[in-house]
């Protein structure tokens, strides 16, 4: 049982307030992605000083290493890894189903061998919630199935039909109690017919809120807009809604457009590590020889201690030099990027201007489309 | 010209504290070693946090990549790598003759390739000097040779011969100012009367410090402590003494004990990446599978952040996963330990009880020696 407070709408975009048992999110938000108990080369304290007040674990990676059992002997995700505040884990189907050769999948559930130790897993809407749960996740996501993109219509509505079995079987073995969530995924590709099947499906079974798969998957920006464009505003107007795995900036401020509430993406803090660097005028590849004498910040307007503290040459030097620095630094400027762009965001729709400032970003950070 | 305060002394230990241009440093003091312009996997602040004063740069590397030059055209190291404190950087010397091979000793220097880029560069005591100058180091160290070990007697001698020659030549051409200052360097090996020809030399030349080399290479700590016994307290008595390279936690107390002020070394970040602890009671592999399920911190008396919030399965977990954060957390808490080891020599010594100190910690801490 999660509450979820829409404080404004200003076109389809929505302002609110997502509360948790481990505290409130203000949205939209972005979720920086800590894959196996750590946001890569972040302290937690770094990670909410740039203004993240949700994370995202991923279920496939923990329950393999250390298992979900030791976490919670722990004290579940958030005492093991020192963040205090709301996790969302994703459900493990998503990254089982990417071990293709090494899975086998059943109407119960997929069998899959670790990629780890060769050792024999099996995950299943019911194993999924008992591993979610044993996390303490403060949103669980439901067990689903995403097909490959490109797929045949027959494949995806079959692939469909069966993820909306499992998602009701995830909803009779999820554990509802106050503060915590549990949400379905809309699946269905490309297909509107499909979608809005999948939406009937979820409604009828009834989540604390609903995520948006199978986007993000190659299709490129404007199918995946046109797919948001009938899917996102189908979905309950009450329950907060969520695009899996995105993105680009300029995907995230269309998504919001079109009334996304909740992102996650590895983008920030995968850049972040191999030198790339979100700006106010571009993506920079700090590797670059052109940095070695640039005695200007990554972005004079950003406020973070990296850009307060740090020239480019510096960081171009720690990137040459290989140090771990580097990472550091520039995964930091990242995700404060990111999250001063939901700032932004937020801003621009509690001043009921979102539609102008959308149409303003699209034009000048056009750029990473190309990413 | 540096000024230095001995403030207290206790046997031949000495409490004292150094004034440089970029602040004062309480001695004895321990210098973690930022190699290329970062302590790795340390913010300047996080370093600052664990009490460390004054950290080390290397000439040799920063010459190299980016260049002294480029670090003066960025206003000098501290701006450079955003540390504000005192730094003491090497000559060059000790890393270019270990590139055997590679190298070239005259009497003008030494002629050698970067092991980067292959170009040829040159290293004498004018040129270490104009380095050092450039990246605007607080305490200059001169330009000497380190002859390996073990070595015969007449090799040690005429190496030492032709190092007190480098180091006048270093003095010649050391820009003095207020609050920055040269250290010339003792050697002479294993042998009393070179390393007492050593210090004639250098004490008639004159120096702000004076700095033990050619020791932990191997001789073992019996043999380093013994060199020390006579080559400490024959240094001039107003002046620090530096004991270069040094070392593990009994390596530093030890040499304390026989009048030394401070130390430098790798070995708690190096061990921090590697996954070794140093704690109260022994040095701990964090990699080793005895940790998994341990709920306890690295150390129940220590205050570091990654004591107070993390537990040794955590951090076990990072380092099996290969996560950065592990590299960090460690490398933060082992540089805490280090700092917190000279905080507790400082009160002995003030407290007049250092011997008392010496011989507890030499008899509970003796599992180092081993290191």
């Amino acid at each position: 049982m999660l509450k979820f407070t829409k404080l404004q709408e200003d076109g389809k975009a929505r302002r609110g307030i997502l509360e948790t048992a481990h505290g409130h999110v203000q949205t939209p938000t972005f979720m920086p992605v800590g894959t196996v108990g750590s946001v890569k080369a972040m302290t937690p304290e770094a990670v909410r000083a740039t203004g993240a007040e949700i994370i995202l674990g991923n279920t496939y990676h923990l329950m393999l290493r250390p298992s979900a059992e030791r976490v919670a002997a722990f004290g579940g995700l958030h005492r093991f890894m020192n963040w205090p505040g709301p996790i969302l884990t994703d459900s493990g189907g998503f990254q089982v189903m990417s071990l293709s050769g090494l899975r086998k999948i059943t109407e119960e559930g997929v069998a899959f061998n670790s990629h780890l130790s060769g050792e024999r897993f099996m995950l299943s809407p019911e194993r999924s919630m008992e591993i979610q749960n044993l996390l303490d996740s403060d949103i669980t996501m439901a067990f689903d199935e995403c097909v490959k993109y490109p797929a045949e219509k027959s494949v995806v509505k079959k692939s469909m039909e069966r993820s909306m079995r499992w998602e009701k079987r995830s909803k009779d073995a999820f554990i509802d109690r106050k503060g915590y969530g549990l949400f379905g995924i809309v699946q269905g590709g490309m297909f509107r017919d499909l979608r809005e099947q999948s939406i009937k499906a979820l409604t009828d079974i009834g989540f604390d809120g609903y995520a948006i798969g199978g986007l993000a998957v190659g299709e490129g920006q404007d199918m995946m807009f046109s797919v948001l464009d009938y899917t996102a505003c189908a979905l309950p107007d009450d329950r907060p809604r969520y695009l899996m795995g995105v993105g680009r900036p300029s995907d995230i401020v269309g998504s919001v457009l079109r009334g996304v509430d909740m992102f996650d993406c590895v983008m920030p803090s995968r850049s972040g590590r191999t030198g790339q660097a979100f700006t106010s005028h571009g993506v920079l590849n700090m590797r670059n020889a052109c940095h070695i004498d640039d005695h200007n910040p990554l972005d004079a307007t950003c406020t973070c201690p990296t850009c307060q503290n740090y020239t480019r040459g510096y960081i171009h030097h720690l990137f040459r030099a290989g140090e771990i620095l580097g990472a550091m630094l520039l995964t930091w400027h990242n995700i404060h990027f990111y999250q001063n762009l939901m700032r932004q965001i937020r801003l621009a729709i509690e001043e009921n201007r979102y539609q102008a400032f959308h149409d303003s970003f699209m034009e000048q950070y056009a750029y990473d489309r190309k990413m």
